[in-house]
């Protein structure tokens, strides 16, 4: 039986896997895919982690990957199923895998059942991650990393005084748009209906701003570019008319997934989704911690999923040190 | 005027200078040394910031400042020697520096005094850390990085094996003992009084702890080694009984001290005098933002640190879009 299970090799569950490594914590890390790093990987470059400026996001991942190697964590390529709860002491005997919320004794530990069988750990670190809704049109994929992107924050940096376009209405758009419009020439907020749907202080602010044009009822048709973005093709879809944006930047904003199908079945999630957790990473289910993007918080970044990595091992040691669970 | 000042370069003020200067605010890093990095310059050896395993402090430190210097942050070596705050348009015009919480209207802004003039900003991170209470006995600064630590879970995990002591009474000196008894041989937990002063939670688990022994009415009186420490001499306060303990490690848990003097003066404190602020770092004064060491928060870590300062200077986006303060 582990100590932990630590669902995911993004940041966050690196992060984690070499605080557990190094408190001595039987851990195992699971990933999906054969590759470590999560969304980092398929991010071109990486500017806001300190110490390691204008990395590739693919050279990120590999030296987090090596630093929890170097450490002896060990990891396992797995799809996780499903989760149940092994009752405690205490708790009912009966398993309670269908109950939205365990909510009541403390669970003795989990079973997680995977496509490489079945795992027993006292605790889980859910570093399962998001992923950015994507627009589905022509160019956005063969375009991305180079002016297309899902975060201004992450991006909006490399586009100082370029032209730019926002895709979507809700607040990460309008959020992007007020972001981008501190370094760039001009922002394009496109949307495909007559209003927005971001929180009315949002919508006033960025109103405000000179630089940014709200284009309305229109939506992006197709991405061009050669080596990099030239242009955004849209339409109105009152009018039918089409027309070309000549933009250096298309910030995608139509909405972030969290990938919490299963663990959103023991704990309960934000209005979006997500796991809610405070800083402490612990989840309303005890045993069960949500670290990195799977996590409602403001801000979902390498440097606050590291953070998230570290905050929950420390609750999990203390978790484990209570009593019966060590 | 500045959007910012960043009082502090640590981690938590060098990741927000690289926020800020990503996100287009004309922000100032004020350090009071002529070296960036607080207190991981003194760290012999950081083994859990991710993607730089084993690094020396110093050389940490040196790549975080050189990411800010080439994103073009700007940086003055300055001691803040008092702050007052600038009314607002709703605000009393009369100054409010004496008030402990400036509680009532956003201010306009803030005036640094420092031995280098006055400084105008809008915001300020306080990011000025905390300093660790030292034993003051011979060989603990000499020592210090070559067994003398001030932080287990920084520095615990190279002593897998070994035989340890921890010197405090207080939970920081009990959580440290549970943490090291994780992975040393042996823990000696050093204390001056016949009673810890630790939650009755952490005296219950590190009293069961077979591989912890606690060492009453004892201190430390001098730490001796060659090149790492080897012997811990200690007396008993009660018959005066002199020993000497062989240990390869030893943690100084007798306390930690915010650098909050002049900030302490505007926002609200936790007990412990730690700038009262959450995962947003707000604190209590609008437009004074706490990052790093000197928030008060459960984990003190470079990975917290960066996190910090990157959503500080999230939440002062927010606040500077914020109306009349922009």
């Amino acid at each position: 039986m582990y100590d932990v299970v630590i669902a995911g090799s993004g940041p966050a569950g690196l992060s984690a896997a070499i605080y557990a490594q190094r408190a001595g914590l039987k851990a195992l890390t699971l990933e999906k895919n054969p590759m470590s790093g999560g969304q980092v990987l398929n991010t071109y470059e990486v500017d806001n982690y300190p110490g390691l400026p204008g990395i590739n996001g693919f050279d990120l991942a590999e030296k987090f990957r090596a630093h929890a190697d170097k450490l002896g964590c060990e990891f396992k390529e797995a799809q996780i199923l499903s989760v149940r709860e092994i009752a405690g002491r205490e708790g009912n005997a009966q398993l309670q895998a269908a109950s939205s919320d365990c909510g009541g004794p403390c669970p003795k530990g989990f079973v997680l059942e995977t496509d490489q069988g079945e795992i027993e750990t006292k605790t889980i670190l859910a570093a399962t991650g998001a992923t950015h809704a994507k627009l589905k049109i022509p160019g956005e994929e063969e375009l991305a990393g180079m002016g297309v992107s899902y975060c201004a924050t992450c991006d909006g940096a490399f586009f100082r005084g370029k032209v730019t376009a926002v895709i979507g209405g809700g607040d990460v758009a309008v959020e992007d748009a007020i972001f981008l419009a501190r370094g760039c020439e001009k922002v394009y907020l496109i949307h495909r209906r007559d209003e927005l749907r971001a929180a009315a202080v949002l919508q006033k602010e960025v109103m405000a701003l000179p630089n940014v044009e709200i284009i309305w009822d229109t939506v992006a048709e197709r991405i061009e570019g050669q080596e990099q973005v030239e242009s955004l093709q849209v339409k109105n879809v009152k009018t039918g008319e089409k027309s070309s944006l000549p933009v250096q930047g298309v910030f995608v904003g139509v909405g972030i997934i969290p990938s919490s199908e299963v663990f959103g079945k023991l704990a309960r999630c934000d209005e979006k989704g997500y796991l809610a957790a405070g800083e402490d990473c612990a989840t309303s289910c005890p045993g069960l911690y949500a670290a990195g993007d799977i996590r409602g918080k403001k801000l979902r970044q390498v440097v606050t999923a590291v953070a998230d990595g570290a905050n929950a091992i420390t609750s999990i040691l203390e978790y484990l040190a209570q009593g019966d669970i060590r």
